[in-house]
Protein backbone atom coordinates (compact mmCIF):
# COMPACT_ATOMS: atom_id res chain seq x y z
CA UNK A 1 0.00 0.00 0.00
CA UNK A 2 2.25 2.61 1.23
CA UNK A 3 4.72 1.64 -1.70
CA UNK A 4 1.92 2.93 -4.41
CA UNK A 5 1.89 6.58 -2.39
CA UNK A 6 -2.03 5.92 -2.02
CA UNK A 7 -2.78 8.04 1.05
CA UNK A 8 -3.27 6.41 4.80
CA UNK A 9 -7.40 7.23 5.89
CA UNK A 10 -9.35 6.30 8.83
CA UNK A 11 -8.92 2.63 9.65
CA UNK A 12 -5.86 2.19 7.98
CA UNK A 13 -3.50 0.46 10.66
CA UNK A 14 -0.40 2.17 11.29
CA UNK A 15 2.79 1.76 9.82
CA UNK A 16 5.55 -0.13 11.54
CA UNK A 17 8.63 1.01 12.94
CA UNK A 18 11.17 2.99 10.64
CA UNK A 19 13.85 1.01 8.81
CA UNK A 20 17.68 1.78 10.57
CA UNK A 21 18.96 3.38 7.49
CA UNK A 22 15.53 5.33 6.30
CA UNK A 23 13.82 8.61 7.51
CA UNK A 24 10.14 8.61 7.05
CA UNK A 25 8.22 11.34 6.30
CA UNK A 26 4.18 12.01 6.19
CA UNK A 27 3.05 13.54 3.27
CA UNK A 28 0.25 14.45 1.23
CA UNK A 29 1.22 14.58 -2.42
CA UNK A 30 -0.40 17.86 -3.24
CA UNK A 31 0.45 19.69 0.19
CA UNK A 32 2.71 23.12 -0.23
CA UNK A 33 3.84 22.38 3.38
CA UNK A 34 5.17 18.87 3.08
CA UNK A 35 6.70 19.74 -0.40
CA UNK A 36 9.47 22.35 1.47
CA UNK A 37 10.57 19.33 3.74
CA UNK A 38 10.38 16.65 0.51
CA UNK A 39 12.66 19.10 -1.22
CA UNK A 40 15.11 19.27 0.94
CA UNK A 41 15.33 15.35 1.35
CA UNK A 42 15.51 15.92 -2.23
CA UNK A 43 18.31 18.04 -2.66
CA UNK A 44 20.32 16.52 0.01
CA UNK A 45 20.21 13.15 -1.08
CA UNK A 46 18.50 11.46 1.84
CA UNK A 47 17.61 7.80 1.94
CA UNK A 48 13.53 7.88 2.77
CA UNK A 49 10.36 6.37 2.55
CA UNK A 50 7.18 8.34 2.17
CA UNK A 51 3.68 7.79 3.85
CA UNK A 52 0.81 10.02 2.49
CA UNK A 53 -2.00 10.81 4.56
CA UNK A 54 -5.90 11.48 3.97
CA UNK A 55 -5.80 14.73 5.58
CA UNK A 56 -9.88 14.72 5.55
CA UNK A 57 -10.02 11.67 6.63
CA UNK A 58 -7.07 10.73 9.13
CA UNK A 59 -6.16 7.67 10.50
CA UNK A 60 -7.11 7.51 14.18
CA UNK A 61 -2.76 6.49 14.77
CA UNK A 62 -2.09 10.08 13.01
CA UNK A 63 -2.73 12.39 15.91
CA UNK A 64 -0.69 10.70 18.61
CA UNK A 65 2.15 11.76 16.17
CA UNK A 66 1.67 14.93 15.33
CA UNK A 67 -1.56 16.50 17.45
CA UNK A 68 -1.81 19.50 14.84
CA UNK A 69 -2.58 16.47 12.69
CA UNK A 70 -0.99 18.06 9.66
CA UNK A 71 1.82 17.47 6.93
CA UNK A 72 4.97 16.95 7.01
CA UNK A 73 6.01 15.01 10.00
CA UNK A 74 9.11 13.28 10.14
CA UNK A 75 9.34 9.93 11.86
CA UNK A 76 12.80 8.60 12.90
CA UNK A 77 13.85 5.59 13.25
CA UNK A 78 14.24 5.77 17.37
CA UNK A 79 10.66 6.96 16.91
CA UNK A 80 11.61 10.49 17.10
CA UNK A 81 8.65 12.93 15.32
CA UNK A 82 9.55 16.19 14.33
CA UNK A 83 6.47 18.40 12.53
CA UNK A 84 6.44 21.92 11.21
CA UNK A 85 7.32 22.52 7.98
CA UNK A 86 10.33 24.87 9.19
CA UNK A 87 11.11 22.73 11.88
CA UNK A 88 10.98 19.50 9.67
CA UNK A 89 13.63 21.23 7.09
CA UNK A 90 16.25 22.82 9.63
CA UNK A 91 16.39 19.08 11.34
CA UNK A 92 17.03 17.71 8.22
CA UNK A 93 19.63 20.14 7.25
CA UNK A 94 21.73 19.98 10.55
CA UNK A 95 21.22 15.69 10.61
CA UNK A 96 22.01 14.83 7.30
CA UNK A 97 25.38 15.32 5.39
CA UNK A 98 25.32 16.74 2.17
CA UNK A 99 24.74 20.63 0.79
CA UNK A 100 23.80 22.67 3.53
CA UNK A 101 20.88 24.61 3.00
CA UNK A 102 21.21 27.25 5.78
CA UNK A 103 23.50 29.42 6.30
CA UNK A 104 26.49 28.69 8.41
CA UNK A 105 26.53 32.61 10.09
CA UNK A 106 23.82 33.28 12.74
CA UNK A 107 22.95 36.67 10.96
CA UNK A 108 22.56 34.13 7.65
CA UNK A 109 20.02 32.18 9.09
CA UNK A 110 18.53 35.14 10.53
CA UNK A 111 18.12 37.27 7.45
CA UNK A 112 16.17 33.69 6.22
CA UNK A 113 13.78 33.13 9.03
CA UNK A 114 12.68 36.33 8.45
CA UNK A 115 12.38 36.46 4.88
CA UNK A 116 10.26 33.69 5.55
CA UNK A 117 8.15 35.52 8.15
CA UNK A 118 7.38 37.46 5.35
CA UNK A 119 6.46 34.98 3.04
CA UNK A 120 4.34 33.24 5.33
CA UNK A 121 1.91 36.28 5.46
CA UNK A 122 1.38 35.99 1.45
CA UNK A 123 0.97 32.14 1.24
CA UNK A 124 -2.65 32.25 2.23
CA UNK A 125 -3.52 34.56 -1.12
CA UNK A 126 -2.55 30.92 -3.00
CA UNK A 127 -5.96 29.52 -1.75
CA UNK A 128 -8.45 32.36 -1.51
CA UNK A 129 -8.03 33.67 -4.98
CA UNK A 130 -8.03 30.51 -6.89
CA UNK A 131 -11.42 29.48 -4.86
CA UNK A 132 -12.62 32.72 -4.49
CA UNK A 133 -12.66 32.43 -8.23
CA UNK A 134 -14.40 29.24 -8.84
CA UNK A 135 -17.13 30.32 -6.59
CA UNK A 136 -17.45 33.14 -8.90
CA UNK A 137 -16.51 35.95 -5.89
CA UNK A 138 -14.62 38.83 -7.17
CA UNK A 139 -10.92 38.82 -6.13
CA UNK A 140 -9.26 41.65 -7.66
CA UNK A 141 -9.09 43.23 -4.30
CA UNK A 142 -7.45 39.74 -3.11
CA UNK A 143 -4.90 39.86 -6.47
CA UNK A 144 -3.72 43.55 -5.91
CA UNK A 145 -2.46 42.47 -2.79
CA UNK A 146 -0.71 39.50 -3.44
CA UNK A 147 1.15 41.49 -6.55
CA UNK A 148 2.00 43.98 -3.87
CA UNK A 149 3.80 41.22 -2.15
CA UNK A 150 5.28 39.52 -5.53
CA UNK A 151 6.46 43.32 -5.75
CA UNK A 152 8.47 43.40 -2.90
CA UNK A 153 10.28 40.02 -3.39
CA UNK A 154 10.91 41.12 -6.83
CA UNK A 155 12.59 44.38 -5.31
CA UNK A 156 14.57 42.05 -2.75
CA UNK A 157 16.67 40.07 -5.62
CA UNK A 158 16.68 43.52 -7.42
CA UNK A 159 18.54 45.08 -4.46
CA UNK A 160 20.34 41.97 -3.40
CA UNK A 161 21.61 41.09 -7.08
CA UNK A 162 22.00 37.36 -6.61
CA UNK A 163 19.86 34.48 -8.76
CA UNK A 164 18.31 32.79 -5.81
CA UNK A 165 16.93 34.52 -2.41
CA UNK A 166 19.97 33.69 -0.42
CA UNK A 167 22.96 34.15 -3.02
CA UNK A 168 23.83 32.73 -5.93
CA UNK A 169 22.67 29.10 -5.31
CA UNK A 170 19.76 27.56 -3.93
CA UNK A 171 19.28 27.38 -0.44
CA UNK A 172 17.11 27.14 2.21
CA UNK A 173 14.70 29.67 1.55
CA UNK A 174 13.90 29.06 -2.20
CA UNK A 175 13.01 25.36 -0.91
CA UNK A 176 10.78 27.22 1.28
CA UNK A 177 8.77 29.08 -0.88
CA UNK A 178 9.38 27.15 -3.76
CA UNK A 179 5.90 25.06 -3.90
CA UNK A 180 3.70 28.38 -3.87
CA UNK A 181 5.38 29.10 -6.95
CA UNK A 182 5.15 25.77 -8.31
CA UNK A 183 1.57 26.26 -8.26
CA UNK A 184 0.76 29.72 -9.91
CA UNK A 185 -0.21 28.07 -13.12
CA UNK A 186 -2.18 25.29 -11.84
CA UNK A 187 -3.77 27.57 -9.12
CA UNK A 188 -4.18 30.51 -12.24
CA UNK A 189 -2.47 33.07 -10.41
CA UNK A 190 0.74 33.41 -12.81
CA UNK A 191 -0.63 37.17 -14.41
CA UNK A 192 -0.08 38.33 -10.71
CA UNK A 193 3.78 37.89 -11.71
CA UNK A 194 3.01 40.24 -14.92
CA UNK A 195 4.86 43.29 -13.52
CA UNK A 196 7.70 41.01 -11.49
CA UNK A 197 10.35 40.02 -14.17
CA UNK A 198 13.43 39.21 -11.32
CA UNK A 199 10.75 37.03 -9.41
CA UNK A 200 10.27 35.07 -12.70
CA UNK A 201 13.84 34.31 -13.99
CA UNK A 202 13.83 33.08 -10.24
CA UNK A 203 10.93 30.74 -10.90
CA UNK A 204 12.57 30.02 -13.91
CA UNK A 205 16.22 29.15 -12.54
CA UNK A 206 13.89 26.96 -9.97
CA UNK A 207 12.40 25.06 -12.72
CA UNK A 208 15.98 23.89 -14.00
CA UNK A 209 17.05 22.08 -9.99
CA UNK A 210 16.92 18.76 -9.71
CA UNK A 211 15.30 18.56 -6.78
CA UNK A 212 12.51 20.29 -7.60
CA UNK A 213 12.35 18.26 -10.91
CA UNK A 214 12.11 15.17 -8.68
CA UNK A 215 9.11 16.62 -6.14
CA UNK A 216 7.06 18.56 -8.88
CA UNK A 217 3.69 17.00 -10.03
CA UNK A 218 2.45 19.47 -12.66
CA UNK A 219 0.06 22.14 -13.45
CA UNK A 220 -2.48 20.08 -14.33
CA UNK A 221 -2.04 18.05 -11.01
CA UNK A 222 -2.82 21.41 -9.36
CA UNK A 223 -6.06 22.25 -11.24
CA UNK A 224 -7.62 18.76 -10.48
CA UNK A 225 -6.13 19.32 -6.88
CA UNK A 226 -8.09 22.96 -6.24
CA UNK A 227 -11.38 22.24 -8.39
CA UNK A 228 -12.05 19.03 -6.39
CA UNK A 229 -11.15 20.65 -3.22
CA UNK A 230 -12.88 24.05 -3.81
CA UNK A 231 -15.92 21.08 -4.78
CA UNK A 232 -15.43 19.70 -1.48
CA UNK A 233 -14.39 15.91 -3.42
CA UNK A 234 -10.73 16.66 -2.77
CA UNK A 235 -8.83 12.82 -4.67
CA UNK A 236 -5.66 12.87 -2.40
CA UNK A 237 -4.70 9.95 -5.13
CA UNK A 238 -5.19 11.58 -8.31
CA UNK A 239 -3.43 10.13 -10.97
CA UNK A 240 -2.10 6.62 -8.99
CA UNK B 1 16.50 60.48 26.88
CA UNK B 2 17.40 56.92 26.30
CA UNK B 3 19.11 56.52 29.47
CA UNK B 4 15.78 57.09 30.98
CA UNK B 5 14.22 54.46 29.08
CA UNK B 6 11.10 56.45 28.00
CA UNK B 7 9.73 55.75 24.61
CA UNK B 8 10.51 57.22 21.57
CA UNK B 9 7.77 58.19 19.35
CA UNK B 10 6.41 59.60 15.98
CA UNK B 11 8.94 62.78 15.67
CA UNK B 12 11.86 61.26 18.10
CA UNK B 13 14.87 61.40 15.90
CA UNK B 14 16.45 57.93 14.90
CA UNK B 15 19.54 56.97 17.05
CA UNK B 16 22.66 57.04 15.62
CA UNK B 17 24.53 53.87 15.42
CA UNK B 18 25.34 51.19 17.85
CA UNK B 19 29.02 51.34 19.54
CA UNK B 20 30.69 49.00 18.48
CA UNK B 21 31.12 46.70 21.93
CA UNK B 22 27.29 46.91 22.36
CA UNK B 23 24.36 45.44 20.35
CA UNK B 24 20.80 47.51 20.69
CA UNK B 25 17.71 46.21 21.37
CA UNK B 26 14.30 48.11 20.23
CA UNK B 27 11.76 47.45 22.63
CA UNK B 28 8.75 47.94 24.91
CA UNK B 29 9.40 48.16 28.30
CA UNK B 30 5.92 45.91 29.25
CA UNK B 31 5.61 43.77 25.92
CA UNK B 32 6.16 39.94 26.61
CA UNK B 33 7.76 39.46 23.19
CA UNK B 34 10.16 42.29 23.71
CA UNK B 35 10.80 40.44 27.15
CA UNK B 36 12.07 37.18 25.35
CA UNK B 37 14.93 39.45 23.81
CA UNK B 38 15.79 40.56 27.36
CA UNK B 39 15.39 37.41 28.80
CA UNK B 40 18.24 36.08 26.88
CA UNK B 41 20.30 39.52 26.73
CA UNK B 42 20.33 39.40 30.71
CA UNK B 43 20.81 35.87 30.79
CA UNK B 44 24.22 35.31 28.77
CA UNK B 45 25.00 38.97 30.38
CA UNK B 46 25.40 40.18 26.59
CA UNK B 47 26.69 44.37 26.83
CA UNK B 48 23.73 45.85 25.12
CA UNK B 49 21.63 49.52 25.01
CA UNK B 50 17.98 49.52 24.85
CA UNK B 51 15.61 51.95 22.72
CA UNK B 52 11.80 51.94 24.04
CA UNK B 53 9.46 52.56 21.08
CA UNK B 54 5.86 54.18 21.75
CA UNK B 55 4.06 51.73 19.45
CA UNK B 56 1.01 53.56 19.10
CA UNK B 57 2.76 56.52 17.72
CA UNK B 58 5.87 54.99 16.45
CA UNK B 59 9.01 56.54 15.04
CA UNK B 60 8.79 57.37 10.97
CA UNK B 61 12.59 55.80 10.79
CA UNK B 62 11.47 52.23 13.19
CA UNK B 63 9.42 50.86 10.07
CA UNK B 64 12.75 51.08 8.16
CA UNK B 65 14.30 49.07 10.67
CA UNK B 66 11.41 46.86 11.26
CA UNK B 67 8.46 46.79 8.03
CA UNK B 68 6.41 44.75 10.88
CA UNK B 69 6.77 47.54 13.55
CA UNK B 70 6.99 45.18 15.98
CA UNK B 71 9.45 44.79 19.25
CA UNK B 72 11.93 43.27 19.55
CA UNK B 73 14.20 44.26 17.39
CA UNK B 74 18.37 44.17 17.21
CA UNK B 75 20.60 46.09 15.45
CA UNK B 76 24.07 45.22 15.59
CA UNK B 77 27.24 47.83 14.90
CA UNK B 78 27.20 46.32 12.15
CA UNK B 79 23.99 47.32 11.13
CA UNK B 80 22.87 44.45 10.96
CA UNK B 81 18.92 44.28 12.07
CA UNK B 82 16.88 41.20 13.46
CA UNK B 83 13.34 41.11 14.41
CA UNK B 84 10.73 38.60 15.50
CA UNK B 85 11.85 37.09 18.85
CA UNK B 86 12.20 33.76 18.59
CA UNK B 87 14.96 34.83 15.83
CA UNK B 88 16.27 37.29 18.01
CA UNK B 89 16.60 34.88 20.54
CA UNK B 90 18.28 31.96 18.47
CA UNK B 91 20.56 34.88 17.04
CA UNK B 92 21.54 36.13 20.74
CA UNK B 93 22.20 32.55 21.66
CA UNK B 94 24.24 31.26 18.73
CA UNK B 95 26.34 34.77 18.53
CA UNK B 96 27.19 35.64 21.98
CA UNK B 97 29.59 33.41 24.74
CA UNK B 98 28.01 32.61 28.18
CA UNK B 99 25.51 29.62 28.62
CA UNK B 100 23.63 28.12 25.71
CA UNK B 101 20.17 27.96 26.06
CA UNK B 102 19.52 25.90 23.35
CA UNK B 103 20.23 22.46 23.03
CA UNK B 104 23.16 21.51 20.73
CA UNK B 105 21.32 18.47 19.22
CA UNK B 106 19.04 18.96 16.20
CA UNK B 107 16.34 16.97 17.50
CA UNK B 108 16.39 18.68 21.17
CA UNK B 109 16.08 22.29 19.18
CA UNK B 110 12.95 20.80 17.14
CA UNK B 111 11.61 19.98 20.09
CA UNK B 112 11.36 23.27 21.63
CA UNK B 113 10.70 24.67 18.22
CA UNK B 114 7.32 22.63 18.52
CA UNK B 115 6.54 23.58 22.00
CA UNK B 116 6.69 26.79 21.25
CA UNK B 117 3.90 26.39 18.57
CA UNK B 118 2.14 24.70 20.60
CA UNK B 119 2.68 27.64 23.48
CA UNK B 120 2.17 30.25 20.72
CA UNK B 121 -1.42 28.99 20.48
CA UNK B 122 -2.05 29.73 23.87
CA UNK B 123 -0.58 33.69 23.81
CA UNK B 124 -4.00 34.67 22.42
CA UNK B 125 -5.81 34.35 25.47
CA UNK B 126 -3.64 36.57 28.32
CA UNK B 127 -5.30 39.12 25.96
CA UNK B 128 -7.93 38.51 25.66
CA UNK B 129 -9.63 37.46 28.71
CA UNK B 130 -8.20 40.37 30.39
CA UNK B 131 -9.64 42.78 28.01
CA UNK B 132 -12.97 40.73 27.93
CA UNK B 133 -13.40 40.88 31.52
CA UNK B 134 -13.01 44.67 31.87
CA UNK B 135 -15.57 44.83 28.55
CA UNK B 136 -17.89 42.70 31.11
CA UNK B 137 -18.20 40.03 28.71
CA UNK B 138 -18.02 36.36 29.53
CA UNK B 139 -14.85 35.34 29.49
CA UNK B 140 -15.69 31.60 30.94
CA UNK B 141 -15.12 29.51 27.70
CA UNK B 142 -11.99 31.28 27.22
CA UNK B 143 -11.20 30.28 30.83
CA UNK B 144 -12.05 26.99 29.99
CA UNK B 145 -9.57 26.88 27.13
CA UNK B 146 -6.46 28.22 28.62
CA UNK B 147 -6.73 25.84 31.63
CA UNK B 148 -7.01 23.16 28.78
CA UNK B 149 -3.98 24.25 27.44
CA UNK B 150 -2.24 24.24 30.78
CA UNK B 151 -3.36 21.32 31.34
CA UNK B 152 -1.09 20.32 28.53
CA UNK B 153 1.69 22.02 29.71
CA UNK B 154 1.54 20.23 33.01
CA UNK B 155 1.25 16.88 31.55
CA UNK B 156 4.26 17.65 29.78
CA UNK B 157 6.39 18.39 32.71
CA UNK B 158 4.96 15.44 34.90
CA UNK B 159 5.93 13.01 31.96
CA UNK B 160 9.08 14.96 31.40
CA UNK B 161 10.03 14.59 35.28
CA UNK B 162 11.83 17.59 35.02
CA UNK B 163 12.06 21.10 36.34
CA UNK B 164 12.01 22.89 33.24
CA UNK B 165 10.57 22.46 29.78
CA UNK B 166 14.17 21.87 28.19
CA UNK B 167 15.36 19.73 31.68
CA UNK B 168 16.56 20.50 35.23
CA UNK B 169 18.17 23.67 34.29
CA UNK B 170 16.51 26.99 32.35
CA UNK B 171 16.41 26.54 28.62
CA UNK B 172 15.37 28.92 25.75
CA UNK B 173 12.19 27.35 25.46
CA UNK B 174 10.98 28.35 29.19
CA UNK B 175 12.24 31.98 28.34
CA UNK B 176 10.43 31.71 25.45
CA UNK B 177 7.32 31.27 27.59
CA UNK B 178 7.57 33.29 30.31
CA UNK B 179 6.99 36.16 30.06
CA UNK B 180 3.45 35.43 30.05
CA UNK B 181 3.17 33.18 32.73
CA UNK B 182 5.04 36.75 34.61
CA UNK B 183 1.43 38.08 33.81
CA UNK B 184 -0.70 35.87 35.29
CA UNK B 185 -1.82 37.67 38.39
CA UNK B 186 -1.43 41.19 36.59
CA UNK B 187 -3.73 39.92 34.00
CA UNK B 188 -6.28 38.48 36.74
CA UNK B 189 -5.46 34.54 35.50
CA UNK B 190 -4.01 32.82 38.09
CA UNK B 191 -6.85 30.99 39.24
CA UNK B 192 -6.77 29.31 35.80
CA UNK B 193 -3.29 27.67 36.76
CA UNK B 194 -5.18 25.67 40.11
CA UNK B 195 -5.72 22.51 38.61
CA UNK B 196 -2.27 22.66 37.22
CA UNK B 197 0.62 22.02 40.09
CA UNK B 198 3.78 20.88 38.29
CA UNK B 199 3.26 23.89 35.94
CA UNK B 200 2.60 26.40 39.05
CA UNK B 201 5.68 24.75 40.52
CA UNK B 202 7.33 25.50 37.02
CA UNK B 203 6.54 29.41 37.42
CA UNK B 204 8.02 29.43 40.95
CA UNK B 205 11.12 28.15 40.00
CA UNK B 206 11.10 30.56 37.04
CA UNK B 207 10.82 33.48 39.41
CA UNK B 208 13.50 32.52 41.30
CA UNK B 209 15.98 32.86 38.02
CA UNK B 210 18.19 35.63 38.08
CA UNK B 211 17.58 36.34 34.73
CA UNK B 212 13.52 36.85 35.25
CA UNK B 213 14.36 38.53 38.53
CA UNK B 214 16.66 41.50 36.54
CA UNK B 215 13.88 41.79 33.19
CA UNK B 216 10.95 41.63 35.30
CA UNK B 217 8.40 44.81 36.20
CA UNK B 218 5.91 43.46 39.00
CA UNK B 219 2.07 42.82 39.16
CA UNK B 220 1.36 46.08 39.74
CA UNK B 221 2.90 47.35 36.57
CA UNK B 222 1.10 44.91 34.33
CA UNK B 223 -2.11 45.86 35.78
CA UNK B 224 -2.08 49.26 35.45
CA UNK B 225 -0.53 48.11 31.80
CA UNK B 226 -3.69 46.12 30.82
CA UNK B 227 -6.10 48.77 32.20
CA UNK B 228 -4.52 51.69 30.19
CA UNK B 229 -4.19 49.85 27.03
CA UNK B 230 -8.30 48.48 27.42
CA UNK B 231 -8.59 52.62 27.73
CA UNK B 232 -7.31 53.04 24.71
CA UNK B 233 -5.13 55.52 26.68
CA UNK B 234 -2.20 53.34 27.38
CA UNK B 235 1.10 54.86 29.04
CA UNK B 236 4.37 52.75 27.66
CA UNK B 237 6.39 55.14 30.19
CA UNK B 238 4.33 54.20 33.62
CA UNK B 239 6.65 54.14 36.40
CA UNK B 240 9.65 56.44 34.92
Amino acid sequence: KMASGKCLTKGSPAPGPVPKDKIRIYSMRFCPFAQRARLVLAAKGINHETVNINLKDKPEWYLAKNPFGLVPTLETSAGEIIYESPITCDYLDEVYAGKKLLPSSAYGKAQQKMMLEHFSKATLYFYKIPMGKIKGDDVSGLETELKEKFGKFNEYLVKKKSKFFGGDSITMIDYMMWPFFERLEGFGLEHCMAGTPELKKWTERMWEDPAVKACMYGTDFYKVYIESYTAGKVDYDYGL
